[in-house]
């Protein structure tokens, strides 16, 4: 008797069969794929969804999170949220005992190891199915912690972050599927006499997961870039230690929530998937990245912590995947749809006000201007025509917030009140000030609209630096050779999520290309509809490269998932 | 249009279709598969093939190199080689111009690149190719710079290591192409009048390499260590710079040679592949893992600088892959065919000297005895009947060297020399100890059989550390039990590369996959014939697993290649 004599059954794996093969084929094909509709139409989730989730939402605030998070927990509590529109949630989560917690997630394993890699893909299709049940209640604690506007809350907190979260399943199933379980193995051969006697050899490849994985969640798109992670370990084998950002825990709660849920009901241990909150400033990212027991790390946050989970990893031997910050990049060239170009960049520059890891920040233009079919604009006309465009978005309070959000921290309020110095050290221009926007229904809300500053292409101390938040860099170049240059040089030097091109010109186009190529980022061409370079599709479209400095993997390819499992052989000669 | 819009052909594609469909299928399937015969008979390679290859090493000793080994030289030369068996080699190896030379292998990016992964595959098979018509030269030149016994180095320096090459262009093809050149992205969507309008955006995937490769070499398995790291980066468009032991430059010059030979026949820069010979001592590998040109290390040897480049790698943003030393474990139980495993393990302890990293060090039998087909036998008895296989195996010099290779270095032959020591420091026995061997035709090589020192399981402190070249460890257990629960514990803590277990209960068995899935190493069971569990099979048996200490990767898995190079979307509206 082997390991492999009976496959692995479970009613989850009969119900979701269907699904795990749609995932398979999407992702090997890269083509559209959805599960969860991404409008929050009532005519979608039903009349009553959003009042339901709302109220799912308020009754988590100033109380206890009221289901378990974790399966040992020492007793205490934190939770410090504060919305980014004002209200404090009052939200306290039970403290994970490391000892204890991490010692579960480790007795977890066998069991859910032993579920073989289909059933732990149906497992968290039905995790990612029940978070999907949550979506308006996430959308309100995703508002709450992010500061995203609602529609975007729900939006990228919701459905895309499910689609990211089975994204990361198929590409999970699909690696452990490509590792026979068994094959009979033959070598030719011969006895003395000359009469073929091959060797045979039977040989049983079991998958085994690396460890406990630690899931570092950031404020901004708290389920987002957590899900890839999570659910990567999560159908690899792998426990996962959710750490979530200290003002962004409540979403991450939900999902853990939901998980356990699932797990539980399903026969598995809950332990898999933990909560690990904590006070801000506390530094428990560093003390569960440095446990013996943490075999993964997944992280999304600034760069600095970032750099040192990197080397700190290495060092103990740990797999780490990050996700940093980088310069985002437009080149304008020319255009046949100026339009098109205006209100696609400024939405862009708008979204969550500019507060993306994918939001642009240096728009470069010849000094020569851009030919469009409304004629020659020279560079200042550009930047005029784009604060023009970006005004006229977001020029209605009431309508603006619904796009813009609000802003998450002080050090974005800082970007967005900088202009006029930063243009005053770099010897440029404010073409537009970022706009203090009032919000009608939440008056502590500090939401900026976009500014844009311009300046010339020699100022790299400038604009070669993240400034997060709603500010955007006109930059005054040679020609579109020069930006396409400066594309390559700075992404390749400082990292960058996003590239996009502004072209009529095919030859302009495939130099573009190759500058992308260069700087080992990817490229939206001529976005002038209602695709945005900000926005990534789950199965087709790779977020980030992990070919340049922003982010050391991308949403998702093999190299993701392939690593997080490994392979033991056992043979035998038969 | 676009870089997808014509497929890069090339006669040796033409040539060498079918050899990758063989080695995708191998390789997918796992199963046996073959491309270079491994018997160095006459009747496979030809009458005069040995001694041409002989002729043709010879041909290099005291001597500059013949052929171009880099692109850009400084001038001076480097070469302290001693065989193992005694003469000196005298060859002379240009030192690379490290600016220069790093700067044409990034310079041959671009076209090698452009040329797509089937004929970057074609090509990489074409190269092995090559170097499997100089196998007899390099069996000579492996024997001399390893000294490993002259049928080991042909087939491991030869056959072997060109099916490991073969293999890892396998693995790197098929991963390159699991990503579509091309798809068109069609999302459902519907007009202002409710009628369908779908948005569709063609997105090209553009694979590009990471950059330059670093290999470097070790000085017992010059080439079949170094093979799958120059091609799993070579076919996924990474140029290599390898970096020889200063005491095995020769093999890896022999195959540099080749490489660039067909790389220059090919049409495309022998830049690609490069040497970079430097003398005892000099620290060039530290040198090149800092360079920034440098993006990915395979390394295989001591355990301490691979420490070192796995942490500073990853400080530098470089992929790291290292091989260094474990604690190959034999759990005995019980055999039906006791000859069969005195045999077997007898042999494995013997060939090269037990200088291999897959040779067995720790033997682990219970004070209860062995059960077998010749009745029982005490802990003792065990160790006298092993003792006296490796003496009848060894005993005579002739036929004994052309198992056991020559010692390679200072270390193996102290080890060698402290059994005795050993053995009193353990308060344990001396079982058998290492035998000189005089060397029929080879006076001075230190040719040592292998000892064998028995000790209680207490004595961790000294059979936890490689103890590498000729020496066995008995270890006595209280229980089978003990002896599967030391296989996981050592392993997880300390690293291995193999383990083997020999039991008649299917219990056993089974619970020694459990022990060998807990220490994350591979497990053959019950070898009693002619597959040795030194050994593993290319396209079938993963070398290593990346899950312990002894080693970060595997030969060769979808981890080893899949972040080797990585993706670059370009999207536009169609």
């Amino acid at each position: 008797m082997t390991a492999q004599a009976t496959k692995p059954t479970h009613p989850l794996l009969d119900q979701h069969a269907g699904v795990l093969d749609e995932i398979r084929q999407a992702l090997t094909s890269r083509s559209w794929y959805s599960r969860y509709p991404e409008s929050p139409s009532p005519r979608v989730y039903g009349e009553t969804a959003a009042a339901e989730g709302l109220a799912a939402y308020e009754a988590h605030l100033n109380r206890p999170y009221a289901a378990e998070l974790a399966s040992a927990v020492d007793g205490t509590f934190v939770g410090s949220e504060v919305s980014p529109y004002g209200p404090t949630l009052g939200v306290a989560y039970p403290v994970l005992d490391l000892d204890a917690g991490l010692a579960a997630a480790e007795a977890a394993i066998p069991a859910w190891r032993a579920a073989g890699p289909q059933v732990r893909a149906a497992v968290c299709v039905e995790i990612a199915d029940q978070i999907n049940r949550r979506s308006f209640e996430l959308a309100n604690a995703v508002m709450h912690t992010s500061g995203q506007p609602f529609v975007m809350s729900f939006q990228a907190g919701g459905p895309h972050a499910q689609e990211r979260a089975i994204e990361a399943v198929a590409a999970g199933l699909i690696e452990q599927e490509r590792v026979p379980e068994s094959v009979v193995w033959e070598k030719p051969g011969k006895d003395r006499e000359g009469k073929p006697a091959p060797i045979r050899m039977q040989k049983d490849y079991r998958i085994i997961p690396r460890g406990v994985s630690l899931v570092i969640g950031c404020n901004t798109f708290p389920t987002w870039n957590a899900y890839p992670g999570i659910f990567a370990s999560l159908v690899t084998g792998n426990p996962v230690v959710i750490k979530p950002h200290p003002r962004a825990v409540l979403p991450l709660a939900i999902t853990v929530d939901a998980a356990r849920t699932v797990l539980a009901e399903a026969g598995f241990d809950p332990a898999l998937v933990q909560l690990a909150a904590e006070a801000d400033g506390q530094g428990l990212a560093k003390t569960l990245a440095e446990r013996d027991e943490i075999a993964i790390i997944d992280y999304t946050g600034g760069p600095a912590f970032g750099a040192w989970l990197e080397e700190r990893g290495a060092a103990l031997g740990k797999l780490v995947y990050t996700e940093k910050a980088g310069l985002n990049t437009v080149v304008v060239d020319s255009t046949d749809n100026l339009k098109g170009v205006l209100g696609n960049l400024a939405f862009s520059l708008t979204l969550y006000s500019g507060q993306m890891c994918t939001a642009p920040q240096n728009i470069y233009v010849p000094s020569t201007g851009v030919e469009t079919d409304e004629g020659h604009l020279s560079f200042e006309e550009f930047g005029e025509r784009l604060a023009g465009a970006v005004s006229r978005l977001t020029g209605d309070d009431a309508k603006a917030v619904e796009l813009l959000g609000a802003t998450v921290n002080d050090q974005v309020r800082s970007n967005a009140d900088s202009l006029e110095s930063m243009a005053a050290e770099a010897e440029g221009r404010v073409v537009l000030d970022s706009r203090r926007v009032v919000h009608p229904s939440f008056a502590e809300a500090v939401v900026r609209a976009p500014g844009l500053v311009s300046l010339d292409v020699q100022r790299e101390d400038v604009y070669t630096q993240e400034c997060f938040g709603p500010v955007g860099f006109l930059i005054e170049t040679a020609s579109t050779d020069q930006s396409l240059a400066q594309l390559a040089d700075t992404v390749r030097q400082h990292g960058g999520m996003t590239a996009s091109v502004y072209s009529t010109d095919e030859d302009v186009l495939e130099q573009a290309r190759q500058a992308a190529v260069a700087g080992g980022v990817a490229l939206s061409e001529n976005l002038t509809g209602q695709i945005f370079v900000n926005q990534t599709a789950a199965f087709s479209d790779f977020h980030g490269t992990g070919a340049n400095p922003a982010a050391n993997a991308a949403y998702t390819d093999a190299a993701y998932v392939a690593n997080r499992f490994r392979v033991i052989t056992s043979r035998r000669h038969v």
